[in-house]
């Protein structure tokens, strides 16, 4: 049984725990918040031992009516693998009492490549032995290292080049900009996410740009890839189709954006509506000559979860990558399987004036 | 065994199916969708029977690769209850093939009250025998009907006067307005609102002015009700704090607009993160001599929901309305109970421009 703890119990934070605990190999130890906030108390609701992250803010929970299980220290002498939540930024500033505790740590995309012996994602990234941290890369990256290690492997990827029109903040986040615009975030071209995808797919020739949207459900991706090769679109649906961790979006299914993919999450018993896998408009996937086409969109708060299970099993078992995928996805259910059979009428409706 | 069928498995229809299958003394025998589109495979893929409201359209589900257990016709002639969800105005035009098959029914807010044989709210209205037929109010009545009830009761209404920032559209509806602005809907005051209410408290005088806003999560109520008594803020609190189906949001907990609510909801448990109470800012409630002011959120997916069990079992049991209330809410475990005291900071930051 792997004893793992979480730090940073918030957006991504919970539903790793979820997830951990959902695997019969794993056992979810306990997890901190900074403050007795409602995260915390649902914490306690669902069963979690939960400690407080800062040391002197102790006081705090026991004011709100909220008992705790100890301080982080505590915690880190009880688990085999931390699982570090902070915010961006924040796992570094930890590394070193997990190193003093003598814990594997795995960082979340936020955090530079070098704090980590090594960075991940299940797809894309080679098999890792010997490791004692691992950053799981950001949801975009894995999103972008999911769908082009297949192409890359089927075809071979001459050129990526991806828009993204990624979501303000998350749907708790109401303090976050931007309204009523999209606003190139960064500026400049490329933007890191390309050179993230390099951390994951070192071959792989990408370039991205970056924009901002005043959306709060997903992110949107604009792929375009040359590939070495001429494959024809239903070749490359079949190709996609059969990955697990890809989700193809049936046509005249009526799902049109993030609300409908989200409700279809919840619709098919998701908890929280999540969406752990890309998920590709069937339609959108198209190949003129070499350029291929298509639109994915990630879920930001749920599709790096399977990837921290995976990296979980990495640091501490000796599981093929092979093997703890198929665990993780079989643990949590990932792979949404549509009935519908995607012959329906394409529902393409551009409005005139847009 | 009350046998119910579901007419319209959209937003409120999927919900009220689940909340009846959650029932000891219900059974869904089937649900039906207008076209074959992700909510009808959801609905196979959660175990409902599946029927074709529209006879002649069938074939579509088949061609999509669904298959149905009949149509509209054959669902009614094997259950007590008909809960039809179809748009607003829909309704209407199915009571007379309701009537035909000799079924009860009940109709959602948005049709007309004269539709039914009384409107419902299980806090607000009278106990009701006799009837073939109901319709549970919309989800804005609803939530000023739990609201106002109890007030009523303990200090009697002068008046009430609310201002409803309504929601533009649902999560999944993304052709919907309005955009980047705040739209008075309708520009006439008072809006409908006021007499809906009426349909449940005859005896309340209620003036209501609606808005809509570019927001799918919640409708918010500006609450101003002048009382013929003068309670303190504390003894108002205490009065709203103990009816089930009010939620009061403790200071201090971080929940601070609809996305952290939805967002505790889906932490807590919630299925869909659905919130079934109105959702009261403690803080908010505020006695100004015989002036009450309050800040309501209402969930216009789910809010409904325990008031169409309740009204299924005004129609087809011998339960008294606390009975069955009483089931409602321990079948879906309706009434949020925090374990946050509530007595932590005021989280009040209102920025100095805004």
């Amino acid at each position: 049984m792997i004893r793992v703890g979480v730090n940073g119990y918030g957006t991504i934070g919970k539903r790793v725990a979820d997830a951990v605990a959902a695997q019969p190999d794993m056992k979810v130890v306990g997890v901190t918040k900074t403050s007795p906030d409602y995260g915390a108390e649902a914490a306690i609701q669902r069963g979690y031992d939960l400690y407080a992250a800062i040391d002197d803010r102790s006081g705090a929970f026991e004011d709100a009516g909220l008992g705790i299980a100890g301080t982080l220290g505590d915690l880190l002498d009880a688990v085999d693998v931390i699982v570090d939540c902070a915010p961006a930024g924040v796992g570094e500033r930890n590394r070193p009492t997990y190193e003093a505790h003598g814990v594997s740590a795995i960082y979340q995309g936020g955090e530079d490549a070098a704090l980590a012996d090594g960075s991940f994602n299940a797809r894309g990234s080679p098999e890792i032995s010997d490791a004692d941290s691992l950053r799981v890369v950001s949801c975009n990256t894995t999103g972008l290292s999911r769908l082009l290690a297949p192409l890359e492997e089927a075809y071979g990827v001459e050129k990526a080049r991806v828009t993204l029109v990624r979501r303000g903040g998350d749907p708790s986040e109401t303090d976050r900009g931007p309204i009523n615009d999209v606003v190139p975030d960064p500026k400049t071209v490329p933007s890191h996410h390309g050179p993230d995808v390099n951390t994951i797919l070192p071959d792989v020739d990408i370039d991205t740009a970056a924009l901002k949207a005043p959306v709060t459900g997903m992110h949107t991706h604009s792929v375009n890839v040359t590939l070495d090769e001429q494959p024809t679109s239903a070749e490359v649906r079949e190709l996609l189709r059969a990955e697990a961790r890809l989700f193809l979006i049936p046509e005249g299914s009526g799902i049109d954006g993030a609300g409908t993919l989200k409700d279809y999450a919840a619709d098919v018993g998701r908890p929280r509506g999540d969406l752990w896998e890309n998920c590709i408009w069937e339609e959108s996937i198209r190949a003129e000559g070499r350029d291929l086409y298509l639109f994915q969109n990630v879920h930001q708060e749920a599709d790096v979860v399977p990837e921290n299970v995976d990296a979980i099993r990495t640091l501490a078992s000796d599981a093929s990558r092979e093997a703890s995928v198929t665990r993780t996805n079989e643990a949590l259910g990932v792979g949404l399987d549509s009935l519908l059979s995607g012959g329906g009428p394409s529902r393409d409706q551009v409005a005139a004036d847009d």
